[in-house]
């Protein structure tokens, strides 16, 4: 998949890329720089441990993230910055004008399932071009992948209600809000109200109308029969800007008015108050005038608990607009995330720092399935190493020599790759309150791998 | 204050600005468009409560919904998509060629305190420019906020130590990056580790080293010492990859070396465990030495909360690196804003949603100091009214006829604002874990005001 935007990566237009970085990415490429270290290194990019509630990550960010790396330079207005700072060596800062990331990625497609410390994606490249790639890497498959997630429990919570993404106003900025309209619509989402990620994206988009709109009318009424006026064809209406029952009246007067001329109305929205009771007795006033048909639309603060607990009740809710706690994945607003140095040259290597220690050495994730096609459990190997009989190999190469292999799903394919993946979770995985713990093995060779090595650090830092 | 990038706004290229917006503004546009509605709306945007342990705001983003405003704009390309989607009539599409911004805009100085229902600003334009804005002021303004806000409360908590941000590899999104370093700088932050930030905001830059630096050497110490070589006058050394005891020892062997060559080392970088007992044993590891000036840097997992934790344990840490905690707001990733219609044309409205009404007609914050400068309360009025005598007018106009009036302050001026803020509220409206409410009136004029439209609305709609 391309950039969304010519000249632009994510919203960093492609001269300022390279300087999307931490400092500490630049000052050690100046010092593997000065110690003339070129040796490939590989990096693995993991999620250490679970939020609260959540038993499985679905994978994102991919296609941005081999934008990223095809894009990674330092053309001369980004190295006139890093030389007026006066941290860097001036021979450094004339070998950054020839980077480019050349090495090679494995990675998880998106819209897979992913599980704690299972890579999402190895990078392994001349460890200059790793290490400067570390932020933007986390940074955007990080949040490809929360959003991506959230909206998949999303999705598993409507039982095949409609899902509308509505985040776009409380996003963390403008990115934020483009990339989570494309992971709630990878996760199963029907559409989005950001048009702009329509165009980019080719998202449907969807949307009802504010209360800005009905208080700029005399009346309500005036309000409504002006919006079915507009758009004959596709109105929902919105019912709760003064009080929700009288307004769903209006709402059926005028959808008698509209079924004499032939037409019809779409729905009716609902923002506030008891969503339970308020769309109990709005749909009987709607039944009772004979309008069956009319949906109805329920959002204000919604997530995955909220959809659950309304259709638990019986809310006769026919679509869902989710908005800012989709957005920024309120409950649990990151992911804790790394991107750690597993292999530099031939050596395996891992740091034992307290609760954050790594397993050393390019991976492989194995999953097995049970005889119903349920995800049964996985397997934490050593890259090259054979899996158990019948396994899937999880990681794929993606990129070598910095070129991607292959064009890439479409969003649509990757829609349809999650869809499939949720109905393969374990039930009890999936499970939105109190998930099991889906079963990750670490392989023996690996086993054997991290304590050999693990050893070795210990004699030689601590002996 | 300028774009941060030549032809983007905030991310978004300037010929799709006008589409980075929630697809109910344009239909709401279209539909006022057909009725011929063209009279001056006012949109107030504000924060309806506070989040859990939250008792003031820090404005920020309105540079940024300055220029957002000067750019908005439909070019062909735009027309093009939405004519695309069928949705919208054809003399519609033909009008937005020319729909430019040119209303004007009062609001609340970037770095000021705010509080729950006070305006941040205002918006008064013909309703459809006002409409269109909705979406990205909201997710400039309410982001840009919640990240100076979060950053304040970091400030108030290190007493006068140094912070900086960590965050952007774990923000949401690029732009997120951007914006947090903007915020927290503005917020009395330090300095960032973000690259860009430094390079488009000039913020001062900041960062040590990772435990890949470390890894990727035969050993620990061969690691310090190649890193003291290429940065010999600001070295920081990262001592938690393997045991952090056994680094500070190996980090003072090479302090003493540097000392010798007449370099100094900066300091030691802790990033895991527990850092109250690991930072005193490191400090008298180096003091023992005689390295009474290296200073000791924490990171890892902190925010405000922590680092007052650890302040009040008396560890002995000079700097602290925040990272994901600040650029997520974790503990409060949103903010409950709202831009909602206070007038149309001469006529004052409201929406009396059930626990999300609203407040008619456009505003000024009134703002009384106690005798010692502290903030004593704000009065709520209808704009245009006087306040109480020698109260301060919080809402200033900064935009007339689409235009900004004036350059806008610096960044470095806006830090200074925030800065005397902080210092002014109240100690009981600072407490970071039980806030006292700040008292914010609502005037006898804007209660009349509201009385009247509401029981206008209420015999119109319900009677």
């Amino acid at each position: 998949m391309e950039s969304e935007f010519p000249n632009l990566v994510s919203g960093i237009p492609e001269a300022d890329v390279g300087l999307f970085t931490d400092l500490y990415e630049l000052t050690m490429a100046a010092g593997y720089f000065r110690e003339g270290m070129a040796a490939p290194a590989t990096f693995s990019l993991f999620i250490r441990d679970y939020p609260p509630r959540r038993g499985f990550f679905i994978a994102a960010g991919l296609a941005d993230a081999l934008v990223y790396l095809q894009r990674l330079a330092f053309p001369p207005s980004a190295i006139a910055y890093l030389r007026s700072t006066g941290i860097f060596p001036e021979d450094f800062l004339d070998s950054l004008a020839t980077v480019r990331f050349t090495g090679e990625v494995w990675a998880v497609p998106e819209g897979r399932a992913v599980f704690a410390n299972e890579p999402l994606l190895e990078v392994t490249a001349p460890i200059i071009e790793a290490q400067l790639a570390e932020t933007f890497l986390m940074n955007i498959v990080n949040f490809q992948t929360l959003i991506a997630t959230k909206a998949a429990r999303c999705v598993l919570a409507a039982q095949g209600k409609t899902l509308v993404d509505f985040g776009l106003r409380r996003t963390h900025g403008t990115d934020a809000g483009m990339k989570a309209a494309r992971c709630s619509y990878l996760a199963g989402f029907a559409s989005t109200s950001n048009v702009l990620a329509g165009k980019v994206y080719g998202i449907p988009i969807a949307g009802t109308m504010a209360h800005s709109y009905i208080t700029s009318f005399p009346s309500e009424l005036e309000a409504f029969r002006a919006w079915v006026r507009t758009f004959p064809d596709r109105s929902i209406l919105l019912i709760d800007t003064y009080e929700t029952l009288a307004a769903a009246r209006k709402a059926v007067a005028v959808a008698q008015e509209m079924t004499r001329q032939g037409k019809r109305l779409v729905g009716v929205r609902l923002d506030s108050g008891d969503l339970v009771a308020l769309s109990r007795d709005v749909r009987r006033i709607l039944d009772e005038a004979g309008l069956t048909g009319v949906r109805i639309f329920a959002s204000g603060g919604l997530d995955e608990d909220e959809i659950a607990r309304l259709l638990d009740a019986g809310a006769p809710i026919d679509a869902f607009g989710v908005g800012t706690r989709l957005g920024v994945a309120a409950d649990a607003p990151l992911l804790d995330s790394a991107y750690k140095q597993v292999a530099y040259g031939d050596r395996p290597v891992l740091k034992l720092s307290e609760k954050k220690a790594t397993l050393a050495g390019p991976k492989q994730v194995f999953r097995e399935y049970a005889p119903d096609g349920t995800l049964l459990r996985d397997t934490l190997a050593r890259r090259g190493q054979d899996g158990p009989p019948g396994a899937e190999a999880l990681l794929v190469p993606v990129m070598a020599q910095g070129r991607p292999l292959g064009p890439g799903p479409t969003l649509a394919e990757l829609r349809q790759t999650c869809a499939a993946e949720l109905a393969r979770l374990p039930a009890a995985v999936r499970d939105l309150a109190r998930p099991s713990r889906y079963e990750v093995r670490v392989s023996p060779a690996l086993e054997t791998l991290q304590a050999r090595t693990a050893a070795a650090v210990r004699q030689r830092e601590l002996g």
